[in-house]
């Protein structure tokens, strides 16, 4: 028996009918090539064998005396938590996405351990989809990652115990249980909460010095700007539209060398390019530029991620219609937000839980009182695997994370690295974003501009102008 | 724009996490002999079609200024409405069952008209399933099979229009909605709660009345006994289980006639049997009788249904163990009832309104304060189709009732009569109901009791013993 913290405690108070606070991965695997036709009914059954799982996948949450406690299920059941289901034909991606809207609308039971695994057969193609979801107060995105990770192998015939069954690793993880760190990192952030604003850490210090700023008519154009009022911040809806694409991640970084920017850079290029045609569509487009929250690593060797990431606000460019320009404006945001964490130390851990792992929270925390917009959306990259990877014998052709939606925040952008991919998840309010399946296919409209971009760079052989006065 | 009834209101209101208050009802469908492969995937096409439904199928709920309306949707989506889903391989009952749990413990999105039909490929055996369910607020289970069967036909060929495309017919329904009188009843009904208990209806007082005579001593054994605790009275979770399964109505109504009782006696006899063994079971079967509060009609006629129903209370004997005298005291607690309940007149159609239209209602209403329980599960049997009936040209082989379970009711029982068959639906908390699909089974075993108890009375040549000391 284990109490929750108080960021935990935070995610089941915080969970609305219309804003379920799990997250998920949508992985597509391809079975080996002699696989026989009910290799996925033989997956589940596997699957279901690990049916003792280990913490936190055997704790349900209890309430004694008004508070919150995790406690091990002393009738724990498999099937409440490995579900097999098929797509009718034929199977398209599109029918999963629409399953995959359904499910991640749902909230998990609260009478049982806050995690669900779905196995969906019946994709065109052969392929078989995961569709797996941990209640925010179990587990976050990077923990998710890890565990989904530590299941998976370089091997083909290597059969890994799935996440609920791998066994801890590391002292960190033995000491603390597998969340350990980040964790208590937010628990002190959280336990300063309503307390005096002089002890917030660095990331909250920050979105506050932004607001100020904007306030006493200081615009930093580059990140203090505020975010306008637009269709993404309203209502939402209990319903969910998901989309998901892959890109390679060999046309980002190519771009990205020519151009001289990061990756990471090229990534939010492309969501401002969507962003601004999404919008010009529904006659939508704010005058001023859209404000992205980035959760954003600055680590620079391969130490632990736990302390070396930090929270950005990425002024997009949406309202410039020259692609170098918008480009130029990013970039400069983006530096501009990192020179200012760059000295963040103990408050940089912090920083990183709170966004890593609690996205739905920060954004409910920063939501759209009228007027008081710190980011329009929540744009995540997320690091994954260099190498191809292996689950259960199948080769994993897609890692699509699905994140959450805050009340006010319609849509979030949520990208994976995958070996040579970058998959895309865009999670949208269904009824607030109508059409929204545009979004995706400007995505990809969004990396040929930037590539034409490129090519005009190597053809007048030397850069477009994308350099700022920043002195680092 | 339509403000909301008091009734419905409260079904919004009284709607929690774990208690969702929609309706549904599962219903197999076996497609024409030469359908082809895709006949699913058409079927779908063409409910689609049906894009612009009527009221109340095209409204949803809006709030202004703390009150409830129903406001047509300007932006109706039918693919929200119309699910087209899939069964694994083999596509077992079982499967379905386990899917239409999930469904049915899934929330209708507020933020659109309160319905949804998912329609099912992949049976075995070719057949197709349909899970339509439908918001408390909007339809109760009447209204819901009246407009389910006027969407059928006799005529295999006939392909109506679904439920929410079905004009309005008749006066009544006409002059104010479909549901205008037995909601406008409720509403009267509703109304009058919080105020002097003096004028609430007559199915009200009856359960008063059973109480205060258990308060006061005067244990009338028939109906005033009050329900002991058990195990189907605690709290509930979010999770269900679903059993359907049919029971051949010539069995049902040929051990009736032979046992000199009604088919409905029967139908309550088998839950007896079948809930006494699976107490027995799980050794928690309580020293004083179970009491199923029972929707019952009592017209005498073929006239509008409106207004001779009535709510009796059935002892159900389950801590007998002799099946005669089971159906002795389950006959002679619902003919006390009956006796009650005979003069009932205007109080009657709140009765029936309140009931049929709202057992989730009821049930909260009189729910288990420690030591206060009116009844311990709601059984209900519903009037259904007397002739064989086809839908969108497939021949209609099951219409399972999928109810509504309350916090601290965590089982309930409802049969939907059709043609020649007993259409059961038992609907459960999967958490506080261990094993429960015993149950099932030994409704069919509880069946066959009676069976054994109407042979015997042929052998015998005279009935066994079921008269009681009643006087009509």
């Amino acid at each position: 028996m284990k109490r929750l913290t108080a960021l935990d405690m935070g995610f089941i108070l915080l969970e609305r009918r219309n804003q379920p606070l799990h997250v998920a991965y949508l992985n597509l695997l391809r079975p080996p090539a002699n696989a026989p036709p009910d290799f996925a009914k033989t997956l589940v059954a596997r699957l279901r064998s690990y049916a003792s799982p280990l913490p936190p996948f055997n704790q349900r949450l209890e309430h004694r005396l008004g508070k919150g406690f995790w406690v091990e299920d002393p009738e724990f059941d498999i099937e409440q938590h490995v579900i097999h289901l098929a797509l009718p034909r034929p199977g398209t991606m599109q029918q999963l996405l629409s399953m995959v809207s359904r499910m991640h609308a749902s909230h998990l039971d609260r009478a049982y351990p806050l995690w669900r695994t779905y196995i969906v057969e019946g994709l065109e193609g052969g392929l078989i989809a995961t569709y797996s979801k941990v209640h925010h107060a179990v587990a976050d995105g990077v923990a998710g990652t890890r565990l989904t990770l530590r299941s998976m192998s370089t091997n083909p015939t290597d059969i890994l115990p799935p996440p609920w069954a791998v066994p801890p690793q590391g002292r960190r993880e033995r000491s603390g249980g597998l969340l350990a760190t980040p964790v208590e990192g937010v628990v002190k952030l959280a336990s300063r909460f309503g307390g005096a604003f002089e002890h917030v850490p660095s990331v909250f210090n920050e979105l506050r010095q932004s607001r100020r700023e904007r306030l006493e008519g200081n615009l930093d154009y580059v990140a203090g700007n505020g975010a306008p009022a637009s269709i993404l911040n309203q209502p939402i809806s209990a319903s969910r539209r998901y989309l998901a694409r892959s890109y390679p991640l060999a046309r980002i970084k190519a771009a990205s060398r020519t151009l001289g920017c990061t990756a990471n850079d090229i990534m939010l290029a492309m969501c401002s390019h969507a962003l601004r045609r999404y919008l010009i569509d529904l006659g939508e487009l704010p005058k001023q530029p859209l404000i992205a929250g980035v959760p954003m690593s600055t680590r620079r060797d391969r130490s632990d991620v736990g302390n070396q990431i930090s929270f950005l606000l990425a002024n997009l460019g949406t309202h410039l219609a020259d692609p170098a320009e918008r480009l130029r404006v990013i970039r400069a945001s983006v530096e501009h937000s990192k020179r200012r964490f760059a000295s963040m130390k103990p408050g940089a851990i912090l920083g990183y839980a709170a966004v890593q792992m609690a996205p739905g929270l920060l954004s409910m925390l920063f939501a759209p009182k009228r007027g008081g917009l710190a980011f329009n959306l929540v744009v995540s990259n997320v690091p994954g695997p260099r190498s191809p990877l292996y689950w259960q014998g199948c080769a994993v052709e897609g890692m699509f994370p699905v994140s959450v939606l805050a009340d006010g925040m319609a849509l979030n952008i949520t990208a994976s690295s995958r070996a040579d991919a970058l998959d895309f998840g865009i999670l949208a309010c269904r009824r607030t974003l109508p059409r929204v399946d545009a979004l995706m296919d400007y995505l990809g409209d969004g990396l040929e501009e930037i590539e034409r971009l490129a090519r005009l760079t190597i053809a007048i052989g030397k850069p477009v102008e994308l350099a700022v006065a920043v002195d680092d």
